[in-house]
């Protein structure tokens, strides 16, 4: 399985950051192809290293291939596009993706 | 599903980072008290936000109750004090936990 981890910081304005992810980002994000399972996180509990990042959402494909078709995919440049809007309220934005080995 | 989520930074020294992690952590980790999941990922391709984190343990259990007991079990603080040894060649290490929401 492979993941496209996305870790945002707190928002400048929580509530439109959240209008926008809520009825912008999240539709757009549930047309990529072959997207297996998209979570959310909010309300963490830090336990090490500070502040936790205000928002996680982890969107994870069945192989790494399909990914890369996903993120090259129409749905998916309007997808990284929307970003950019998101991080008008939430600058700092990280993101990464890798595969997942059981340890 | 309630996911502990732990941000390692490039190791000062791999090899015994490396080294201690698998023949120490991954042991003690493997202990916590039902524990459904755990993930080790390396070898990230960043997207956004410069340099990605070099390791990522992901640690799931089915239910918050279930975590804090774990965390509260010997075998929680075993693995707690463990990481203070992988903090001395990576520092700044980040953790946090959040339940996991459908998008």
């Amino acid at each position: 399985m492979v993941r496209f981890l996305v870790l945002y910081n707190k928002p400048s304005n929580m509530e439109e950051f959240e209008q926008h992810y809520r009825e912008v980002h999240i539709p757009l994000a549930k047309e990529l192809p072959d997207l297996r399972r998209y979570t959310l996180s909010r309300h963490m509990t830090p336990i090490q290293g500070g502040e936790p990042f205000y928002l996680v959402a982890e969107l994870d494909w069945d192989e790494m291939d399909l990914l890369k078709q996903a993120f090259a995919s129409p749905q998916g440049k309007a997808t990284a596009r929307d970003v950019a809007n998101l991080a008008q309220w939430s600058p700092g934005i990280r993101s990464m993706i890798y595969e997942l080995e059981e340890a």
